[in-house]
């Protein structure tokens, strides 16, 4: 297989990565030989450990700590930490990948270190993550789940692993199709000259504005989200808008789902993963629509709340340090819960199919700083 | 707007279809110009109205037809599928699409004829489909769903809207990345010499394939199903696959779910959906793996069977005509059941995380023979 034999460039990044994992593990082996007990201090992942600063822009993980000490009680813990680390270790030199689940799998070979049921490997694996403060892709892990649709403005360049030939990929050459973003973004560079990246909830609404090249119109980059962003996604997103600082603008259904869960989570991240949102948010989202107030300039049609929508308002209200910190939000919200009623995006359709193509977009293209924060 | 003013190119089955709506639209319209009851007639579209013929190779709807005739009780569904008619000739007729979400949204501007609700429309719109016996895209109804990626052996050919351009998508530069299908591939025409399609369901998985050009060395198109298969997804292999009679091999976790949702599904279709899975099916498809063989000769690590397995199990040999033709299924569900145990098809990594590629797949491949029917 020439997977065996082939060229490989090690990036900075893996440079990096090799070099804290080296680190890491000459301190515990150096304390072992010194018959002291080896530790490793984890920042504690949860809740209660986070932290959201406004000019930062993302939910960032506290000062708290844990500690883990090889005793008699930890030992199988310690074990499978240096275990997982060891094959981190393995899959950056060799430029490979393993999911969460394969990493479980892989594990079923390290005897009494070997992981019963996937959870387990999981928490350790995040552990890890946490230790080297580095996304879990960068240590050659990759999530299950794919996700996000690319067309419009944009060349993506990346790099055939056999030949190391470099690969343009030119996304205004898809036609109604679009291109796919893999699992692990980081190795991807950019050529564009768009003037906005517009994200997009759903995959309808993504097709018809592909369907109608409205990207070569408005100059810009469309990616479908498919509902709550990947990690993938949110990675590309930060990583493409970083890159020319360019203006990121969000079309989610108006509704609390849409706000608080999928727009929320691109631009600040989220809550349980605080420990590596600085990578997976997207701080220079703006919320395009559909607005609240929206569903009153438009006209829109509606549906009744539901009370899990009533309740995803309210907690965000009382609960979310982003709704909170931006007074324009909890407005927002009040509003939405005022009307009793959600909106999706594809609700413009009844004006006509392509008025969101010919009317809404342009209309509030016209004056992004009203857009919400 | 450039879409207002574009070139179209109408295809023979938008003619076909447009010839279609015209000659139903005129028999009623005759109808009552003669002061006779107008009346239509849609096939049933339930399980009980169900045949499988092994040689044709999908579910197909039975004889039964109920009819639609214009009275009191029936004016509101008769003048909403006629609207719903008219909305697709429009689609056709414009190349435009609309999602079923789209659909109900549109007939807000129908007055007395608007849908309440979105399954009230989506009913309408699965008896226009099974009218004129057509698959929805067809009329330009596109399902909201987008779902299916392609890496490999494949040049898609697709078409720019504005400058009627063709457009070729070369699938195997992408790199890590992948070509997303559309949501509605009737459209595409395809350039291969592979020799066979891998159909994969976990993204995983196919990432693990992509990283690594499995595609490059085995001559192949990898798709990524992502679940069970979209309608996208489905259509697209079955139109790749008989395009050029390529071989389609499905590789799936060794689970009930794995075989009779998603592997059934790909193959002859689902039973609620049966007048259209003429469109939706693929005959070709044979299974790969993981089998239930696969887990004793690969002594691969395994989960329980949970109680909804066991069910799903028993219920696919006991009322899926599919499984129930094929003695080779009906053994394989047997001995799933006595071992108690599933495999998903990551767990291949416990041998190794490339095991997959340097053997299992290599082993299998050297005797399609034996794949399961």
């Amino acid at each position: 297989m020439p997977r065996k034999s082939e060229s490989r460039t090690t990036t900075v990044g893996d440079k990096a990565v090799l070099s804290a994992i080296r680190t890491a593990a000459s301190d515990i082996h150096r304390k072992i030989v010194h018959r002291r007990k080896p530790t490793m201090k984890f920042p504690v992942r949860s809740l209660t450990n986070v932290k959201y600063h406004p000019d930062r822009g993302f939910f960032e993980i506290a000062g708290q700590k844990k500690e883990r000490t090889l005793t008699v009680n930890t030992v199988k813990t310690f074990a499978q930490t240096l275990r997982m680390i060891a094959l981190s270790k393995e899959l950056v030199q060799n430029d490979d990948i393993a999911t969460k689940r394969e990493a479980y799998y892989v594990s079923k070979n390290w005897e009494e270190a070997r992981f019963h049921e996937q959870p387990e490997s999981d928490t350790v694996m995040d552990d890890v993550e946490a230790f080297f403060a580095v996304n879990r892709e960068q240590l050659g892990f990759i999530p299950e789940e794919k996700g996000g649709d690319i067309a419009g403005k944009l060349i993506v360049l990346d790099r055939d692993r056999d030949t190391g030939k470099a690969l343009r990929i030119d996304c205004t050459k898809f036609g109604s199709g679009a291109y796919s973003i893999p699992i692990s973004v980081e190795h991807l560079q950019f050529e564009t000259n768009a003037a906005f990246i517009l994200v997009i909830e759903t995959a309808g609404m993504f097709q018809r504005l592909v369907k109608h090249n409205y990207w070569k119109h408005a100059n810009c980059i469309l990616v479908s989200m498919g509902g709550v962003p990947t990690r993938a996604c949110r990675r590309f997103v930060r990583r493409l808008a970083d890159f020319k600082n360019i203006p990121v603008y969000v079309f989610v259904d108006g509704d609390p789902y849409g706000i608080s869960n999928i727009y929320r989570t691109l631009k600040v991240g989220s809550g349980n993963a605080a420990h590596l949102n600085e990578f997976f948010c997207v701080p220079q989202a703006r919320f395009l629509g559909i607005t609240p107030q929206d569903i009153v300039d438009y006209k829109l049609p509606t549906h009744p709340l539901k009370d899990v929508d009533i309740k995803r308002a309210r907690d965000a209200m009382k609960n979310d340090p982003f709704i909170r910190h931006h007074k324009e939000w909890i407005k927002a919200m009040e509003l939405l819960l005022k009307m009793g009623v959600r909106a999706e995006q594809q609700a413009l359709a009844k004006h006509g199919l392509n008025y969101v193509i010919d009317n809404y977009l342009p209309e509030k293209l016209r004056r992004p700083e009203r857009f919400l924060p």
